[in-house]
């Protein structure tokens, strides 16, 4: 169910939307290819739980990421969900063009502020992948598309591969991408570097630069800091969140290591300090059991579904979870 | 190794302390006894690896809880290492006898602020509970004894028993034991059902209260907001929070769930903050594998061990952990 009515919080945001991106950012860190009939009932199932907005795959080569080879047709299916905001990931301007002949509702391009993640990751520098968000700006706007461009600022907190990455070198991107016509920015912190503080001090400046064009933070739980860092982003008001369910994706490198941030425990936590999200966590979580039997054998990831809600959030007259005491 | 020096955080503590609890609070939890062999060698991992402050066991009737009837024994060997604060939770007045006997430096009175909790765990009601407390001190300001009292005020943001518990109660009873001559309050999440705007709200009551005796946040992560509500109550100045090395501990009628929050995880967090906490996170890794050993099929947590400290962290010349990009 929806839980019980919790008051808002003063001083927090009334309200947070929260991006399923495990069909995506989760998916292709598993080698593993889940059946599109199940990615289907994923996408339907997260809808009738109340998520709006679900980014359901990527248009690059299938021979690189054959996880997500069926985006088109899954972001057809999306398409027919009425309110549904579907997004896809597009890594240069080939893929910008499949996701407006499949009309998405939003692209989101990762640039990468980790010199050496962008050449590895996109086999561009930083400001080439500045240039190609031109390029796809342009072709949008010349197509009469109404697909929105989100770019997403990519080891916005340090990298794997490079070690620290300076903020000043995020923010001087962020307006780049700003100055580019990109619709929207968000910070990711791709390798979970980030800690309540430096999320607090980054997007703090970020928000500075970007205003309310700044409205996502990703991030992966890597080393256990994604709730927090959450939370503090979300005490500097911003108010979307990607996530996967049961924490899925992760590292290849790193056996075991969580993806993504849970999306359950993130949809708990909002409901908890009386902040809407639309989600039905009851839903949520019985979605989260049919994909941890799809993916059998995978690490999965999350707290809040081994204990279930408190007797707090339950409405009146539903038994609460075996007494803990 | 201690990580690479990070400069402190404005408007955030410099100096943390991290108190051990996972040989009461989590081994008490755990149907298995662990060895004294192994207690003795976590005792003394723990305070090579930098732990100041450790609670090493419980004075209660040994029918009650056998995985703790070596108390005696552990605080003998724990006041043998120098500058090391031990810590013992009693229950009651013959609890506190005997850890005055055993020159234990802090007594840990639990006092629940759920009544239905208080009546079920402790057959007292809290006000029962008070009183107690009052006769522990004066038997040990009569016996001229060393040892600090601390009160933790448990269920203190809910309970599986009786549901809500009322802010007010908890002030109400804070008030109480500080009157009663407690040195120390402190604050538990016992069952996990705080989020950080809750710890943020009942603990800034909580300091209008109490002022600097209260010191301590017991945060259990039961729903995944463990390190999120340490970081709820940091930024409040709140310096010493309980913690299980492994995230041990948990709730015997929901399998799986998990205990406090993981030493090793906020022993992360506060390094990457430059918040310092005297903590050798490399050591504390190598005792988590050496205990994960020890209680082989239990289900321990945490998030940290499976990728390491992140490439910044690390001293220069260390080769990071495996690349993520």
């Amino acid at each position: 169910m929806t839980p019980a009515a919790t008051a808002p919080t003063p001083g927090l945001p009334r309200h947070v939307i929260l991006r399923e991106v495990g069909l995506r950012d989760g998916l292709q860190s598993i080698d593993r290819v889940m059946p599109t009939a199940q990615k289907l009932e994923w996408i339907r199932d997260a809808y009738d739980a109340g998520q709006r907005e679900i980014e359901v795959g990527s248009f690059v080569p299938a021979r690189l990421l054959p996880q997500l080879a069926d985006t088109a047709e899954l972001l057809a299916f999306a398409k027919t969900l009425p309110g549904l905001t579907a997004s896809v990931l597009v890594p240069n301007l080939r893929g910008a063009e499949r996701a407006m002949e499949c009309d998405a509702d939003l692209m989101l391009l990762p640039l990468s502020a980790s010199h050496a993640h962008s050449l590895a990751n996109l086999r561009k520098t930083p400001d080439q992948g500045v240039a190609e968000i031109g390029r796809i700006v342009a072709a949008r706007n010349a197509a009469g598309s109404r697909s929105l461009i989100e770019v997403g600022i990519s080891t916005a907190f340090g990298c794997t591969l490079q070690g620290r990455v300076e903020p000043a070198e995020v923010l001087r991107l962020l307006q780049a991408v700003l100055d580019a016509g990109a619709d929207r920015v968000g910070l990711a912190d791709t390798v979970g570097y980030a800690d309540p503080a430096m999320v607090r001090e980054l997007f703090g400046q970020a928000l500075a630069v970007a205003g309310d064009r700044l409205n996502c933070g990703h991030f992966h739980d890597t080393r256990g800091m994604g709730v927090a860092n959450v939370f503090a982003a979300l005490q500097l008001g911003v108010t979307r969140f990607d996530a996967c369910l049961a924490g899925i994706g992760g590292c290849p490198h790193a056996p075991g290591a969580s993806g993504n941030v849970a999306t359950e425990d993130l949809a708990y936590m909002f409901a908890s300090m009386g902040i809407t999200t639309g989600q039905d966590i009851d839903r949520l979580l019985a979605l989260r059991q049919k994909v941890a039997g799809w993916l059998a054998g995978e690490p999965l990831h999350g707290t809040l579904w081994r204990a279930g809600l408190p007797r707090t959030m339950l409405p009146a007259g539903v038994a609460p979870a075996p007494l803990c005491a």
